[in-house]
């Protein structure tokens, strides 16, 4: 019988027709009402294009040959409605599919539906989505990307796509126990994807695997100017513990998921130094921020025009700009991070990757908020690949992941490195229930 | 009787009617069809959208209220079909209202039509328009943004919505001898806009006046930090000639615009001196390219990995990345350009505005390649904004237009001093026959 519980690379090598992955997965999406992942979601649509999947010859079949893919509401797709959690795009949906749906579609991938996100993927209050770890489902699954991170980690579908503009791929992939990348900035294309930040916006990708991160990578022709490595070397293998300037707002939980990972991977052979970040780098977090407000003020200017009653109050402040930030703000922000950009480049090239806070501890109660992407911020605005590798534990038994930071257009190194890293944080103390 | 000849602020002074100056401009479209400016227009769409709104009661209605504009064909529009001029969107084209046209939707306006443009708005080879002002109709309009450019140089539509990337909006501004802005870049929401460049791409306005402009800027919330002047003196004014390092490339034409330009500045009482850039802007056209190049890699991916055959062989070209450019030329690149940008900003703001040429010269025979954007690429690279203003005149009694440029920005400003500007260089010898 074909189960719900493969991940992508693992269907692809079963043999398993499509339709029947499909029903599994299905099936168990029905099982798990609860957990609320989807925005939109056709059963008869998934089985329909499954069956037209299975009827294409072996010799003509894709990379991605019926492979289930989530996507986040915030990226067009063709066939199935993209409402943004907006009632402005209620009856307005776009109709074309995204640049990214179109590569996955051209791969053979199976667009499965549509998965829930906060309010145009710009805001921290919680959808009615719920973190499938929490027992009573009490905890939030973080956002924005909130409908794919808790799909992924609930076993409902093996990838989902994300985005993320602060901490959107990597806050709900820790809080949802599961491997995600965002990719280097620019690096794919966000064509047909709802804008927030023109400056931020980056793709991200979730999955139960880094396998299945890098099945998705060569898929889409996310490529560094070298070959990636076959097999990376633990032993001899160089890291930094990077605590950053917003430490302070770290919780027990994360504090100790990073002591852990550096034992581990010393216990492995490898050196982990601690690095502390030039003093020049304390001002990432308000640059972002600047960068962030000025650009959702363009952004959300269409949609205030149109509607501004139909928009969350922090998107209205966002057009509105109370605090009065300034062109001159705005720029000075951008020329400042530009400026950090090839300098955080040098200081990741001395080593594998740096190790840094996924997020500010496990998720917290309530689906109120999505939770805090504090610890985000700062590599989403240099531009930077961060990869979230899950295996601790917070104080009340749920996931914590950490970040594994490497220079901009080193990704698929990344991910060669996140492999062998990855086995040796499942020693760090959690383990899905599901 | 209500005239085509109209301009926007004209036809909203007039107090005619929408249907009526509709009307006048399908008439005027239907007896110059020889043009060919337009890749979609529904004369049928055109008039009951103008009924509409004609019906709307006289409290309710937007800044932009009836006036007509015409939109780029790579600019999402859901009640017309987008197809880039490419046969991969031929049945596949995007329903939904890019955020400029919800804007301007919004403000009461009446989107006409969408005008031809080359193959996705990046590539040189000619689209079927023809430059209204040429004899026998034998010459570019220019492009990429080429039927909104003749469209409004043959009085068919008095304002229309482009793109740049590289000299898409300047370049057949000056070659159909009319008005043309490229805001600061991210000043404008691209959503809802075919990529080319993500680091680039910029939207544009064309018109017929600087009033025409600012009334469009105004109802965008294209805004500066400081309130626009009410009017700018070119008495003791202080302007600045920069002829770039690719002057060489510059023919009889421009040249003499340029020289006229600031003659006619001098006679009014401005100081004109001519600046020389630092040696190190002498890498920004390179830097340029090398952006260009590789954005557009990631761009035509997703159309590549679909249709490769269906795509210009420039197209396939930026995938398949033939000179082996490497993404660490892409970030030499990036970080370049974004360390320049505070540079000419400071320049900048020792002027009123600076004085360059729009384009190496009047608009060539031809309909095969939409001509050289070389003198454009700089200012869109620097992300500052760029007026075009008609007047002057080429050896074949073509327009040629001048660029003035200002610091990021300020580009309400800008268009403030050109308004003082625009009267003078109707003394430049060219004047418009249509």
């Amino acid at each position: 019988m074909v189960s719900y519980r493969m991940t992508a690379t693992e269907f692809l090598a079963s043999g398993a027709k499509v339709e029947d992955y499909a029903q599994a997965l299905l099936d168990h999406i029905a099982a798990r009402g609860q957990v609320q992942a989807w925005a939109y979601l056709d059963p008869q649509h998934v089985l329909s294009q499954a069956r037209e999947l299975d009827a294409i010859p072996p010799s003509q079949r894709g990379p991605l040959h019926g492979v289930p893919i989530g996507v986040k509401d915030i990226i067009y797709t063709k066939d199935m409605p993209t409402q943004h959690n907006s009632s402005i795009y209620e009856h307005d949906a776009p109709v074309v599919d995204a640049a990214l749906i179109m590569m996955l579609r051209s791969a053979g991938a199976l667009i499965f539906g549509k998965t829930t996100t906060t309010e145009f993927a710009s805001v921290t209050t919680g959808t009615k989505t719920r973190n499938p770890h929490s027992s009573q489902l009490a905890r939030t699954p973080g956002g924005s990307s909130s409908g794919s991170g808790a799909a992924v980690g609930d076993l409902q579908v093996p990838l989902a796509l994300g985005t993320q503009t602060i901490g959107s791929v990597i806050r709900p992939a820790s809080f949802n126990g599961i491997f995600a990348i965002k990719p280097t900035w620019g690096a794919i294309s966000r064509e047909g994807v709802k804008f927030c930040s023109l400056n931020l916006d980056t793709m991200g990708f979730f999955a139960r695997s880094i396998e299945d991160l890098e099945l998705l990578a060569e898929a889409v022709k996310l490529e560094d100017d070298e070959k990636p490595i076959a097999h990376f070397k633990l032993q001899g293998a160089k890291f930094a513990v990077c605590k950053t300037h917003v430490w302070a707002q770290v919780g027990p939980g994360t504090a100790s998921a990073l002591n852990s990972a550096a034992q581990l991977l010393r216990a492995q052979g490898a050196s982990v130094e601690e690095l502390e970040l030039p003093e020049e780098f304390t001002n990432v977090t308000k640059s972002h921020l600047d960068v962030f407000h000025l650009d959702a003020q363009t952004t959300f200017m269409s949609e205030y025009i149109r509607a501004k009653d139909q928009l969350d109050p922090v998107l209205v402040g966002f057009v509105e700009n109370p605090s009065k930030l300034s062109h001159r703000d705005h720029l000075a922000a951008l020329d400042n991070l530009a400026a950090l950009r090839p300098k955080i480049d040098t200081i990741l090239g001395r080593y594998d990757a740096l190790i840094t806070p996924s997020v500010v501890d496990e998720a917290p109660e309530g689906l109120e908020t999505t939770g805090s992407p504090a610890l985000c911020a700062m590599w989403t605005a240099l531009h930077v690949p961060v990869v979230n590798i899950p295996g601790f534990v917070g104080e009340h038994g749920m996931p914590i992941g950490v970040s594994l930071v490497a220079g901009r257009y080193h990704d698929r190194r990344l991910l060669r490195v996140c492999a062998s890293v990855a086995p040796v944080f499942e020693g760090g103390g959690w383990k899905s229930a599901l």
